[in-house]
């Protein structure tokens, strides 16, 4: 069932800050900014050979990460987003496992213009976990 | 400078457990548990397309993992490993820009046979950096 790690995500309180520790001091290809508002993030992708990090920055009144930040105002891992073939039949089979999913259930379009489901982390140690249709 | 995503690390307190999760649950393929004395944990591989995942239990007195599953006793990521081609030349591009590196600043030989480093959190967005030259 598990694909790719499509991305993992670092909330960050200065986008361009960590964007210039990631583009300059560690020498990786970094995108422009993207506003998403409707995700309540301003992300920049680090390309990486074989997956991308994702770093996240507030934008908006309700940010996801809002909460996050004020707890770890450093910034750190918020999630990692593995991808799925079929993510009805992953989410069928993770929630008669026991596992819970976040939200209504149903698949919402994430930043990647695909379907995502996001996973509570006290059933994946302690990890939030996306999955991501591929 | 930044190769591939090599790994991301995950401190769990109970192996046996997640190992179960990622196999069964999330349908990834998944190593045998490898004690690393030297290094103060039992590894499982979660061997995905593009990385893998570590999953990383406690192992002896002095674990450098004890801490923060008494900090997170339900597990958390601990941390990311990005691949670098000369570490030590790494390691000095980063210290001249004021990056710090844990311990004495010579790479030790990691979980992989390989030589790595560990930077410090605060200065990476609060996420512990593995490098390891590839």
């Amino acid at each position: 069932m598990l694909g790719r790690l499509n991305h993992i995500a670092i909330a960050v309180s200065d986008l361009a800050a960590a964007t210039a520790l990631y583009r300059d001091t560690l020498g990786a290809e970094v995108s422009e900014p993207q506003p998403l508002p409707e995700h309540g993030v301003t992300v920049v992708f680090v390309v990486l050979p074989n997956t991308k990090v994702e770093l996240l920055e507030p934008l908006g009144e309700n940010s996801p990460i809002a909460a996050f930040l004020e707890r770890s105002p450093a910034g750190g891992i918020h999630h990692i987003c593995y991808e799925v073939s079929d993510i009805l039949a992953a989410r069928d089979r993770l929630k008669a496992e026991g596992k819970r999913v976040l939200g209504d259930g149903e698949p919402k379009i994430g930043a990647h213009g695909k379907p995502v489901l996001f996973l509570h982390p006290k059933d994946f140690n302690g990890t939030l976990v996306e999955i991501e249709e591929a």
